[in-house]
């Protein structure tokens, strides 16, 4: 079974409600979670939130930590995923923030640089990954990296 | 050239906003939209809505529109597009709302029946569509019908 079926049937089993935010993956971890047959019992909504503006009004991201640590940073992570939980009362909420290039690289963060974030049991926990390759690498590499996140955290439930 | 890289020339080159809002494609328009580079300069979010109550709280479609005539309706998705549209403050913005399957289906609104809203230049369009296959076979083509929507409201720009 695939992981994102594997984590589909744990939602729904267990009644776990589900959604996210997401920058860089633009929608393709909200597509992969709605692959899943019946996942509407578990998932309402999520958020694509690609600019600051978009981070800060749909998700409570506070301007603060966009000024002082940027959008690609585990502090926004955490506010995306806990504003995605928030506005969606979900259980678990997931959020990914990342430069998936080919450009908007900076020294301090490359390209492939991307953070997550994950809401879950009212815990906000945060990663920060760096991939190699292009965009679409960077990018699927993202969502595997996130839905694993939740895997990790439901393995307790 | 892809449908989605010309479109996304477009939108670029003439500096057109994009925003939507996806029922049952969850996501998979907007990682399409985003899996162009720079695309960040005309798209800042969009929204995944997959239960009645998220098309009414982040989109503004009347409860008695999803009441009368349901989600899967062309008088949704004109809602859907309309409320992108307003809360992203985009030029163009899309929505998709249908029943991909296999479950979900009626005898007036079989399993593939996609309606689809456009919202440009003030106007806002719908279609449906039927497709045949699975669930990833009706979500694939109703992304594919979406972009074309677009690239022919675009084309007379």
């Amino acid at each position: 079974m695939s992981e994102i079926k594997k984590l589909g049937e744990i939602l729904k089993r267990k009644n776990i409600k589900i959604s996210g935010a997401e920058s860089c993956t633009g929608g393709m971890v909200a597509a992969e979670i709605t692959s899943v047959d019946g996942i509407s019992a578990v998932f309402n909504e999520s958020f694509v939130t690609y600019s600051n503006d978009s981070k800060h009004r749909n998700l409570g991201v506070s301007l603060a930590t966009l000024e002082k640590f940027g959008a690609v940073s585990e502090e926004c992570a955490r506010e995306m995923a806990q504003g995605a939980a928030a506005r969606s009362g979900a259980d678990i909420a997931f959020s990914v923030t990342g430069i998936a290039g080919p450009t908007g690289g900076t020294k301090e963060k490359p390209v492939g640089t991307v953070c997550f974030g994950l809401f879950f049991k009212g815990k906000t926990v945060s990663e920060t990954a760096h991939f190699d390759g292009d965009r679409e690498s960077v990018r699927r590499a993202s969502v595997d990296f996130v839905i694993s996140m939740m895997l990790d955290a439901l393995a307790s439930v």
